[in-house]
């Protein structure tokens, strides 16, 4: 079968490797039927991730269809339509039952596309398929199931509900890529009396609006003066990071009220300057974390519901024979407008 | 009367100044008949605190008899032996209705010894007394409620509530002054696995022992891979920062499980480096606060009920003509080993 | 002035009564500019609670003006156009530190038209001010804001809140009256998956599904069947009981799901029986309350935001002069289809 | 093998049975060391669970050491010294995954003893071996550990932390058999103010009293009265029902205060009467559960660290070969003062 091949920094390659088949068993081998490109496979193909090693297959966020199973999958069976979640489970270990799946020590954990080969490829050995896979209901498309392999519940998970956004709420979101309009998405939810967006892009701050932010601002306006403004004077209840650069972390908690939260969700490389002698005093609680993927099946549902609008997530559309130009595309998103790009079956 | 009075950095006098006496229907004036010092009033004889004006009389832990009441309080009367608590509340500002008197935005807060005059004195005006005052009951005594003014509650609610402390956890406690043993033994109140206790002095390493750690450890140990080996290779469940120093703070974050909460009480002057590019994928929690004293009826209950040994934080006692002594002996820890100082009218 | 005053069960005048005057130094009076009548009130007429004595003034929901204000109203003053919430707050007791008004132990809770007179009145006597009216922003008229003295409040937190409703959810919604309605309108804040509300009036179940619900039933239909059948055969994660008859509690607890919850709004007169032969195994939780009205000023904000439609509760407008027929035309919902009626100055 | 086998109401033999073998990937085979005998089983034994079938091995208590595993299993290996828990979990259902294992879905929850053959026999097949069983640290005995595969969680899980029982609180347990008694144990890890045990039998009270409870009272003195006189009036935060008749859990909501919560934990077989017409305005919580055993790998560290002293609950020590004594000394539980009876391989 054809994957997308990692050769270390800058090089990458679709080409033919080996078929997957059933090593453990709870696995299940998936055709893949579309992927996605994150963010973080961009960081890979930087040389910024030395864990994934030459001649691994990138990525984690896919949609497909079963074609075998382990005699231990109980749940998934050949045939099923799945979303390959980006976050696998052991379903054991003292993580896996606290439903905090990222940090499984079991063999799960983020392993797709890092530690194990990936779904860009026309298939996909999936470990502990029962508990990693998402079979898919009726009435969404693969372009729209996509979204929700990773974006939309890192959004939620690692965003929306680590910052514990309620009713009535002022909600600053810094960075207005896939992430940061997931969290637009899904903080609406809960019904927030304003969500402000910031974003250095301008495109991205329409897409804001467009998704159900109140507010876009650029980091150039002073984004700490309106925030303030429009709260009375006492700052956001709370912030949520969707950048992963420590401008964009400062702005966060630069915004916030006392007694409010700010809720990490960007990949970051270098560290950044905490204030504790203006925060020890603030009531300010800060989050980090990686998705869970937990709340999948709700979103999905909300999904189908008509409830959440991520399929417009994607603005770019590819056949697998196409990987490279939308690697390119996405490597680009200011000159590209791209959010998110579906790869998919020919 | 007398009073302590603040004039800049380093000056400090016991010395005759105007009663205290009803400004607002809300007020109380309060005979004190015993006070403690606090390392924030060294932090402003250092001139650390530049809003305390010179004249300012400075103090906010202290016991004592209310002498009079304005027309607006209705559950404090003439004769009500009170604790004094270093927080006011107004009681109607949304900070307060949400029970974080810390930051009230009506006048109250940490005021006292701080805006206006405070309770190392003979007599003290108490704004808002009847949210701003405790009635003891019988069987403590003015020693044992000194510390509820300021050092138990803010160990139990920022430190010990902050970090969420349940049963079977792991502590670790950074500083093993007043308030890291303070959280020792309010963190006892849920039943950790174990409580490890950091302090570069030894007498403060024996006294977290004494009240309740199960180990005390110097930074000079291998502190984070200790902590590491008794919890099976995972990290603390909570960590608490009393110390107020960057490196204590690190330290705090250090020693972290993944899904870990470390909550800062230290006061701090300087920032630190918060290692986002570790931190972004372990979710951590990492709180601030202020105080509230909205648990200090609850403590003082278990106080008498002989739950808690707050009154052995006690270790020097002065009468108000010797407040010269109690300060100097204070600003020696190490060398006094001393913890906390009670300032009794003679 | 003009007040609506109760003589015993069934007997009721709009007459001639003294000026209300300030008796407390934190009391505000109030000119009346519109009230509304609650369920409760047509108890009170025909009897059922006996502590509302002869003479008094009824009624518990209005807007007005400031007119006067004690010495110890800090924040409110003359002229300020206020909501007067159902509950008074004392602010300084057990219970008023936690927020929880309703259960006030220093004389506010439900006191007015209950134990003081109300506001079914030209003009009202509100102890406790500051903590017992919300200034109204612009933008909300009195017709709406009457909505949020009881009903959305109550709805939102002893029925929705209570109940833990989360995006994803399913939550059945017993009883379709101004309550319900209310409980349909604050539970989508959540963005449940579907909402199921029973009723046995056929206009209320129309207004149910204009409200937002997605299914309405009759108690006759097989509301249990309908409800395992729509959630996997699991039954509903909550259940909101907003009438107060036993048959409604019984359907509130028979259509939950293992682990779900159960929020009892109605204002009950008769016991049930609760089968804990079933229900010992199945992790329900049962609540009950009376509101506290502490989100109201957060869903006052809502309202003025465009996310709350309180308004089209009111069905029928009255002039002061018409309460007779106001309260004639409220006692007979099923004729009337009225939901609630505003009672305006002329 | 030899097993305690099942035959309708009345009729138990300990008998011969075939061996039990891996059926399942998941399963493993354990050797039992010793089982104890629940109140449930003298239930089924009446005839009240009609699930059981004649010729049902009964048990869901037990040690054991594991002989063999199927290929599914990964954490479980032959030779591991284990505590059978009475609740078994296929990990992989929507309960499962909410740590909600008592609901599992999947084929777990309460199965043995129940559905399929139990633990009191020599041997037993566990199915879903590597979330169903726990690995026993060293330092706790066979004895000590029979305690934690149902009492001690169950006191735990469905009473304290339901109950919601915080430092400074006052906690009433009505019964104190094994699971109340399990319950003043693990409310003590809470730090309440004060716990109140109320029992018909003497030496129950006795014991409730050894085991850290404050006050122990009979049903016979007015507990509703004596509860409010150490509360101020108000009643208890916390009641936990641990019989399972409706005059216990009538006692329970009687003492409860204005916000408090009622935990059930005991097995019910008739309903009771509900006053909502007293409680649909006291803001009272009313829960009930399955233990879920979610929490029995941290009650074995705190037991292992001398926390707990659950093993003083065994009153009563059998040889398999005496099971039939043991059987009726625990069905005598006044006239023995058996707590629980530990029946170990001879």
């Amino acid at each position: 079968m054809k994957a997308l091949v990692y050769y270390g920094p800058g090089k990458r390659s679709w080409e033919d490797v080996p078929d997957p088949r059933v090593l453990d068993p709870e696995d299940a081998v998936v055709r893949v039927d579309g992927f996605t490109i994150c963010g973080t496979d961009l960081h890979i193909l930087r040389g910024d991730v030395p864990e994934v090693q030459a001649g691994r297959v990138l990525g984690h966020e896919a949609v497909g269809t079963v074609t075998e199973v382990g005699p231990g999958a109980r749940t998934v069976q050949a045939g099923d339509r799945v979303l390959m979640s980006c976050i696998n489970a052991c379903g054991r270990c003292r993580f896996c039952r606290e439903g905090r799946y990222g940090q499984c020590l079991g063999g799960g954990g983020w392993v797709l596309g890092h530690l194990i080969d990936g779904v860009q490829a026309e298939a996909v050995r999936i470990p502990f398929a029962d508990a990693s896979v998402h079979k898919l209901p009726d009435g969404i498309s693969d372009e729209a199931a996509l979204m929700f392999a990773d974006v939309m519940p890192t959004a939620y998970e690692v965003g929306v509900l680590n910052g514990g956004v309620r009713p009535g709420d002022t909600v600053v979101i810094v960075g207005a890529g896939p992430i940061g309009l997931g969290a637009v998405q899904t903080a609406r939810l809960f019904s927030p009396l304003q969500i402000i967006a910031v974003d250095l892009v301008e495109s991205r701050r329409a897409a804001a609006l467009a998704f159900g932010a109140d507010r876009a601002l650029s980091p150039d306006d002073d984004v700490v003066a309106t925030v303030r403004k429009v709260t009375g004077g006492l700052g956001a209840d709370v912030a949520i990071e969707a950048v992963g650069v420590p401008a964009a972390f400062d702005l966060s908690v630069a915004v916030i009220r006392p007694g409010g939260r700010v809720a990490n969700v960007g990949v970051h490389g270098k560290p950044t300057t905490l204030h504790l002698e203006d925060l020890w005093i603030r009531d300010v609680t800060i989050t980090t974390g990686l998705v869970d993927t937990r709340t999948t099946p709700m979103l999905l549902q909300l999904m189908q519901a008509g409830q959440l609008a991520a399929d417009r997530l994607v603005t770019h559309r590819f056949g697998f024979d196409e990987v490279s130009e939308a690697y390119d595309l996405f490597d680009d998103p200011v000159g590209s407008a791209a959010l998110k790009v579906a790869v998919l079956r020919n």
